[in-house]
């Protein structure tokens, strides 16, 4: 069965769980992934990765959109494109508490976004029982994130939810995935923050191979790495 | 803000919350309700709404869509036409504990069908604060319940979420209601049951004028009575 959770905290027991915060977490987990970080701990709170921070780490994280204080890098996925460590550890409000609720009913996490979302498909193409949990914003609903996961459930086979349908209904209503990710609530603070560039960004359609896998728990933060895919390098060659 | 709830779990602080259960309670509670049912106390389960039994009620409920064990009735609207007494106990497992969720964190809670659709939007056009809370099935979402959801919502004036603007795009994918309806999981189960000719009925606009409101909490059941639009008679002129 192929079902949607509309937001991180309503999932349900499943094998492969596809965790989605398109603006912008897990499109920054994805592209650090793809650009040479070889591991992203991703914590649930500022506090949560500054208590991570080593020398062989970058901290990465926003408040309210903006880089938070002392932070090396904002939550853009851009910034990650050069990594500075093998390291990166990303504060993030939504993003992290979908991934730790997944890991706690599904036998295994996967990240997906735009960015990669052919490399997520293929991945998911030999899955029978696939949960596409959107992250949402503060406990609300996010457009974007359900667009993507009616994207993703409309491109793999099998029975689906009424969920499922539901976000393939909602995704097919958006030929562009700039407009669907331009008219949503999340859109509105990027542009007010001034990062309406990380908007058509993480609205580009797999422009990477890697696909972030959650590995362990490491200090409370989840552990992603890269998983390639058949038709991708190995993601030891994509690693500094 | 107009905002719609996927699932009657997910109800959060609102003024007005509307409990939407299209296959078939909150259907079933504004038929009944327009044919001339004074009360309807919405019971969770079979077991409490047999405890709420009395000669001046009349029960109703399923178990697996048909009538349950020495029930008055089932839970198909039509079979509440001709009120049996002035009180009817609808046991819903669905429907139930997604209007007691609502009554935790609403002001108001209104009860919504296709069959009151018009009644429904007559009573929210003053509302600026309003949920929309489908109820689902068993956790998961159902397809019907966001239909008429994204119906309401694009019947109302003001800002909307983004998950109000899915449940309208969602709709939208369907010019007929009776597609969507018959298009979802609830559907499956009631063809099973020889009960077809419920979705039919649910699929129906604007039929009855009343509106189900929230009232009072009974023995542990929730007590509606019909709440009569501007453009209706009088509630007690309906009753029998």
């Amino acid at each position: 069965m192929i079902d949607v959770a509309f937001l991180g905290t309503h999932v349900r027991p499943t094998a492969t769980a596809v965790v989605i915060d398109v603006l912008r977490a897990t499109s920054t987990i994805t592209l650090a992934l793809a650009s040479g970080y070889s591991r992203v701990l991703v914590a649930g709170s500022i506090d949560e990765a500054t208590a991570l921070r080593t020398p062989e780490r970058t901290l990465a994280g926003e408040v309210g959109c903006a880089r938070a204080p002392g932070f090396d890098l904002g939550n853009s996925p851009e910034e990650t494109l050069e990594p500075r460590t093998a390291e990166l550890v990303l504060a993030t409000t939504n993003g992290a508490p979908a991934i730790v609720a997944a890991a706690a009913s599904a036998d295994e996490v996967l990240v997906a976004s735009l960015l990669n979302m052919g490399a997520v498909l293929e991945q998911l193409a030999a899955r029978e029982d696939v949960l596409l949990v959107c992250a949402g914003t503060d406990g609300r609903v996010s457009m974007e994130d359900v667009y993507l996961a009616g994207r993703l459930s409309a491109g793999l086979d099998g029975a689906r939810s009424d969920a499922a349908r539901v976000a393939e209904a909602f995704a097919a209503a958006y030929p562009d995935p700039l407009d669907a990710l331009s008219a949503s609530a999340g859109a509105v603070g990027l542009r007010r923050e001034g990062l309406e560039s990380d908007i058509a960004f993480c609205a580009q359609e797999s422009i990477v191979e890697v696909v972030g896998r959650l590995s362990e728990m490491v200090e409370g933060a989840a552990l992603l790495t890269a998983e390639p895919t058949t038709a991708a390098a190995p993601a030891a060659e994509l690693h500094t």
